[in-house]
């Protein structure tokens, strides 16, 4: 008999899940609270846009998603980094082709994954549920609809792909011993936009991300396909509210947003303060009845750009799970935590430690150094050498993997820096003795 | 006008907190979910017993409460370890007479404390009223009672002393931006019975803290005033549902529990399995409106035995805030977390550490003579030298200072250390050279 799982929420995760499901066979229900994105004109699902790096792009690929998709990215092919001064440095990504990011609309990828899910035997969407109630044990939920009605479903397991504030796993986790930690930064952030020039051509180099380093404030831009660009402004929370002429915030520490940030006054006095959280878990399942994937489970601050990318990945590691334990859900459940977890904890103090690369270090000319030291290590030891960026960013090496190995390169980096130092103190005291005609002892 | 407070939760902190608090002149009403322990039989209220310390003493002593309570203690002069080997070690606590912990039974604590509270004028307790909401803007709570009737207050604060799973908490932080770790530790907890012998005498040293160290098993005893001690059993979670001959597990690794433990079979049968749980979360307090104490904002592992014994110290700390902002809650409560939080997260480092000090360590030669070195020095160096159990357990230096000390005072005798065995090599180099009879260069 076929196995019915329902999934909560139709974000990265659960859409993307919903396809690796339905090529193992099971029938798949999706229920999202939110409306259908394909019947929202432009304006209403005003949309943000995400960094899409090599993690996602494996993850679509394997199921031949990357190609549909391809049309609608627009490839970033380093950082732009926008100093004070007014100089704008540009770090290419990786040493190698291919190393680059993809700038997509949350819209454009969550409509083409769900239109290609729609299109298998057995799946089907709802849009505009709600979860309300899940027992965990039964593996059945009630929804509410937009027009207040109730719904109810079960399956053989359900699946919270609802977020970093799970429903889900709030239900699953009541009164069990389950470990839970969430924090959010001081910190937080607003959208502004950079339009295109009046001609249609992008203000500023459009396949790039772009940052605007900052102790107190900070701004990451991704580029779109109507040659405008998308920033986000990072800002410590209680200063939105003090800021009486964000223009002249903003352009007394970013010279350059002045022309590029046109609607800077109207969009900072509209856009809502976002909160930045990070979530980590423990356990992602109850028996075989309820597993949890993507931000439900594992959500970090955004400064790596990984969160996205690594809820993709979740669906090609519980759907290799699956596949180990065809008959045997808990298991496959399991299975996927032991591997998945220990990996998604080291992205959460990654994402941490990179906001305060972002916010403090990309300024200064010996990170900048040191930046470049890595990438020349890499081009001349072409895959011995990685830097950790390029490990996470650029390959689908575990994070835990990736880290363990930068830290080697980095005691190895230090071992030959001291080895250098030593000899050239031993090379100038030789040199020395020679000078004084030493003798022997 | 006098201004009042509503107390939800009578444990250890709640009703310590109402004494202080009615000793500022403030009207208090304080909720408890259970019954009144002073109308329970001694059966139906099976008390636990925890360790009084230095912190919690203070505490009580500036209301003149210890000397109502030290009758019903029993001192605790030392650690005895149970050896596997049969060896029954003791170490002393601290250096210094009267650095010692007293064993106290929850009830009796909790007894005194409320019979004091009520004495003051404005303070009133309703047993068997569990809160069920908070409006965190309004001050004011619903209850339900044992006969399941509904009860409204509201007063100028609330105060959420409702131990590790805090409804005021829940209440108080949901949908803010709220930092929240839980951490369960992945062992449990039972309660183990050494009665007192047939003639009334106690089967071991009565004061004492006993300890049976091991890597998969650890029990902790308390006394009690009847010549009985509590034990707790502590163990890997899943042990207590693999183990099937209780007595044949403990006594293989614990030989003397055998003569000790009477009722261990039945009582591992029948004796729940407790969670050990630890939260550290911010805020602490909303506005003016709302604040936590004890549990409710810090809960740590039982290892250090401070959980208590810090709720009381926090009782101190938020009353001189209190007299700091006499007309100022919001400014009180402000401070109080200032002051407090930091050391109470040391404290659950602290705590943390000392359950792997507690089952792998005490047993270790090493370990035990770096105590007595400990012991020793602050012998030697009275008030300039002091181990960082003492100034935990034995003083009421803040938390964080202690650690910072202890730091200090670590790397001074590592420092010693490496200096003797450098002096030592010098002599024996220059030992050499002589009987060499080296020459200058
Ligand atoms: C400012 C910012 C920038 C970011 N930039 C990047 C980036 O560049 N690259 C990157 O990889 N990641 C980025 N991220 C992270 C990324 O957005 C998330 O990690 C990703 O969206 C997680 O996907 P998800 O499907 O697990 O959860 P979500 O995207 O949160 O989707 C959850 C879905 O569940 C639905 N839902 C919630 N509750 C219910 C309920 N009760 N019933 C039914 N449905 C429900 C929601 O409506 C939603 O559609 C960024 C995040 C932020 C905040
Ligand atoms: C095995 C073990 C051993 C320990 N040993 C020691 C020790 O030796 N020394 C030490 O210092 N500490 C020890 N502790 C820790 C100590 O028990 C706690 O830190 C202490 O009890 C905290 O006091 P509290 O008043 O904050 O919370 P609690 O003691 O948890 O009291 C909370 C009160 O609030 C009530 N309540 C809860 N919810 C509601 C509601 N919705 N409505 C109304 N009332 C409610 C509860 O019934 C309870 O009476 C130990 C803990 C454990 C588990």
């Amino acid at each position: 008999m076929t196995r019915r799982i329902i999934v909560i929420g139709a974000g990265p995760a659960g859409t993307l899940l919903s396809c690796y499901l339905a090529r193992r066979g099971f029938q798949v229900d999706v229920y999202e609270r939110r409306p259908d994105p394909r019947l929202l004109d432009e304006d209403e699902s005003r949309s943000i846009n995400l960094g899409l790096s090599a993690r996602g792009i494996k993850a679509l690929d394997d199921l031949g998603l990357m190609e549909t998709l391809r049309p609608l990215v627009v490839p970033m092919r380093g950082r732009a980094i926008h100093l004070p001064g007014g100089a704008l440095p540009f770090q290419p990504y990786g040493a190698h082709e291919g190393e680059i990011l993809h700038s997509v609309l949350r819209r454009d990828l969550i409509t083409t994954l769900v239109d290609h899910a729609e299109a298998q035997p057995g799946v089907r969407f709802h849009f505009g549920h709600r979860l309300v109630e899940l027992d965990r044990e039964a593996a059945a939920v009630r929804l509410v609809t937009g027009e207040d009605e109730e719904v109810t479903a079960a399956g053989d397991a359900v699946i919270g792909a609802d977020g970093v504030f799970s429903r889900v796993r709030a239900h699953m986790q009541r009164g069990l011993r389950a470990d839970f930690h969430q924090e959010f930064l001081e910190w937080g952030y607003k959208e502004l936009t950079i339009p295109a020039a009046d001609d249609g051509s992008p203000r500023t180099r459009l396949e790039a991300l772009h940052v605007w380093p900052g102790e107190d404030a900070l701004i990451v831009a991704h580029p779109n396909r109507d040659n405008s660009l998308t920033g986000t402004l990072f800002l410590p929370f209680e200063r939105f509210d003090e800021i009486t002429d964000p223009e002249r915030f903003l352009a007394e520490r970013f010279p350059d947003t002045r022309e590029l940030m046109l609607y800077l006054a109207k969009e900072f006095a509209e856009h809502p303060v976002g909160h930045l959280v990070s979530v980590r878990t423990s356990v992602w399942h109850h028996r075989d009845r309820v597993a949890l994937i993507g931000d439900a489970c594992h959500a970090v601050y955004p400064f790596y750009g990984q969160g996205m990318n690594s809820a993709l990945e979740d669906c090609t590691v519980l759907d290799r799970c699956l596949g180990d334990h065809p008959d045997d859900l808990g298991a496959a459940f399991a299975a996927y935590q032991r591997l998945r977890k220990p990996h998604t904890d080291v992205l959460d103090e990654l994402s941490k430690q990179n906001f305060v690369e972002l916010r403090d270090r990309l300024r200064s000319p010996l990170h900048l150094a040191r930046k470049k030291v890595d990438l020349l290590l890499a081009r001349l030891l072409p895959g011995r050498w990685v830097p950790l960026y390029t490990m996470v960013s650029h390959t689908t090496i575990p994070y835990g993997e990736a880290l363990d190995r930068a830290e080697r390169q980095d005691a190895l980096l230090r071992g030959a820096v001291t080895a250098a130092g030593v000899a050239l103190a031993a090379t100038l005291a030789l040199a020395v003795r020679r000078g004084r005609g030493g003798r022997r002892c």
